[in-house]
């Protein structure tokens, strides 16, 4: 990873910041500058930390960095990773340091959130129709010459609520749009081609909008039959091509090129090769990928999937898990039961509950690695039940430590305000925090 | 609602505070000092505030605390409400102010924000035994003698390390300890009645330590039989109240009070009757209630067992709904389809997805209530699928409000900083903060 502050004034007083006693995961008895963290010489695996704990492994989100880079120049595609994953403006910097092309974000307040700290190009993969969010991004296009914002919109009423908006606001810089083709009976977008192209039309005839491109969000075609899946996966993005090239014969494309956005963190390999041969267009098409899980995988629902991913580019072993949450043992009330001071508040369990990875004594010997018998069956708020294999009972006591993996990052991330940076030794070398 | 404002330095520190752009549900373009949100004249209908937002009916909080007041005052109990729920310092400060005789909490770093914030007397309803736990919470006690800890034990591990790290401390007071008594199959908690006196035993041997009380959560006895939930209810009430004659015959308790406590949100009338009737002992006992939900209560899991408790009591409404999470259509994609921007990230989603309650053009007169047909079926991590009824489609459009209650308050609560306190017209009067 390039070091991470690069960024601007925000970002070194996120370092300068006070922390308190009370912030979860640093046992702090007294306030601590966030960049003394580093010199603390705490490790995890001594305890030195609080407990529940989420970590960061650096080496891992050096290597995603360095092997998305790699992909994208491979494929000639941009990155606007989804920064609503992890919210931290620390990795939006390492993430733009590692050539991402800009961030993508979810919500208005995102957006305010990442312009703060520095982050000048923004995709807002989401309509943009709500008076409040359009008032404040609005106001952030007036601010500040220098900051881009690209948004979508997938309806009439939505095109024209923004055209009154960016005309009484003065805005002196067309705003520039994508229209979302989206998928019968998922989320967003338009249902059909001639909606959007309807739609791209009013946009083009706006007097304050321009059409910018082409945008959609194949990673909701996640089934039980992936055969099934790639293929809506790739009938969906020859929908958004074709799109491209019928906006573009009807010279409804004004801006220096064509944007064409698509890849969640489950396909972009299938969405880098579709876009990569669109030719014959008024304009360069850049393809911009949105992944968001790369940064740090996990361990869990998008291990599998960019396992698969690996399969179908020949092998290789790609994107590598980076987050982990430890938490110690507080109860051991049954021989093959182990209640741990984790639960739905600091653990994701929306795709898959953690997986126990590691158990470890304070004192001993380096952590012990689980295998498939040691499982969390269950989370409460502040808990997490751990079901130790049979005649291993005298493993795990209380006070001993527990490292899991995790089943999809941005639930995870959502329950931190400050993760630990550790190598992979456990040292705890900083922290990066999160705007949620 | 007794007024807010009765902590100390440290909540008036929260007043002050410069909130920046990016907070949810502020829609803020400049910093404002929190104080200043209640004379902005926002009004959630108009669409003044950002959307996603978070907002609790100061009517129904008022309401809830004077209840629950009432309700221990009659029932002879104390109430220790569960600060997990909203570890919100304002909250809290209503809570105690309205009675309470502590807070409760899960982890020690909930227990260092309640501190912080000017909360004096705190149950860790969680077994004390993790080195970093117990190094900040004896920090915390030698720091400042007027604060009040009790914690739970239901090892003799965990009394072995607690006993020596007190010692080896220097705390100049016995360290309050309550025993847990727990249920087969469930969370922490002594299995047997013998292995709780056990435990018991060690602590009253433990020179640092002393034996305070008992303690058991009934919570978790919620399956789809009622009836047999409410004998297992009664069946463990009995077993703690049996534990406590049993300890007390053994001469183990030395504190001025037997502590008793059970009663999360669901059966808390039944704890309250139980242990309202528990006499012989050698010194008084205290039962200690601990519901957390019964502040905001919800509009689904929590309100339909808090609907059983009045059947139970003679069938006057209780608690009602205090949360609500607001947010705009951003998406029409099919005649019965509204796509939401709130998702995961905003609404608790583990005990059953938001309800939606009221629809609203900002302009137009009131909101309009929603039948059940309007209904919630999924959530991704920053969207809502709204399924409309057959028929209705020109009753929504991008834009709109929609007004949704939640199914349990600690998963919503969790994904706010700051929560929009409201009057029943959707006035805003002013914000609480979070410490997650």
């Amino acid at each position: 990873m390039t070091q991470l502050p690069t960024g601007g004034l925000a970002l070194s007083q996120l370092d300068e910041q006070l922390l308190q006693p009370g912030v979860k995961g640093l046992a702090l008895t007294a306030p601590l500058r966030q960049h003394m963290i580093g010199v603390q010489r705490w490790n995890v695996l001594a305890g030195d930390t609080g407990f529940p704990v989420a970590l960061l492994k650096t080496s891992a989100l050096r290597h995603n960095l360095a092997w998305m880079r790699t992909f994208c120049e491979r494929h000639g595609a941009l990155l606007a990773p989804h920064g609503k994953t992890t919210m931290s403006p620390q990795l939006f910097d390492a993430q733009l340091a590692n050539g991402a092309w800009g961030i993508t974000l979810a919500t208005a307040a995102q957006v305010q959130v990442a312009a703060r700290f520095g982050v000048r190009r923004v995709l807002l993969a989401n309509e943009l129709v709500a008076a409040s969010d359009i008032r404040v991004l609005l106001h952030l296009l007036r601010d500040d010459p220098t900051f881009e914002l690209f948004a979508l919109a997938d309806s009439l009423e939505g095109v024209r609520r923004l055209a009154q908006a960016v005309a009484a606001s003065g805005l002196r810089r067309p705003l520039p749009l994508l229209v979302e083709l989206g998928l019968t009976g998922k989320r967003a977008g338009c249902r059909t081609a001639e909606e959007a192209v309807a739609v791209a039309r009013a946009i083009a005839a706006a007097p304050g909008l321009q059409l910018a491109g082409i945008e959609g969000y194949e990673g909701l075609l996640v089934s039980n039959d992936r055969a099934a899946d790639l293929e809506r996966v790739e009938t969906f993005l020859q929908g958004m091509t074709a799109l491209v090239s019928r906006c573009d014969d009807e010279g409804l494309f004004t801006g220096p090129q064509i944007l064409l956005s698509a890849g969640g963190s489950s396909y972009f390999d299938q969405v880098a090769q579709r876009f990569g041969g669109v030719a014959d267009t008024s304009r360069p098409v850049l393809t911009i990928l949105r992944s968001g899980c790369y940064l740090t995988n996990d361990h869990g629902h998008y291990f599998d999937l960019t396992r698969e991913l690996d399969e179908r580019a020949g092998g290789a072993v790609g994107l590598v898990p980076a987050l982990e949450v430890w938490s110690t043992v507080l109860s051991r009330p049954e021989p093959t039961l182990a209640i741990l001071g984790m639960g739905k508040r600091d653990a994701s369990f929306d795709l898959g509950l953690p997986r126990a990875l590691l158990r470890h004594r304070p004192g001993s010997d380096g952590p012990v690695a689980l295998d498939d018998g040691w499982r969390i069956e269950k989370m409460n708020d502040q808990h997490a039940y751990l079901r130790l294999p049979e005649g291993e009972a005298d493993q795990l006591c209380v006070g001993d430590l527990v490292g899991c993996g995790i089943s999809h990052p941005c639930t995870t991330f959502d329950k931190w305000s400050v993760l630990l940076l550790v190598e992979d030794d456990y040292r705890v070398t900083g922290a990066v925090n999160t705007f949620f």
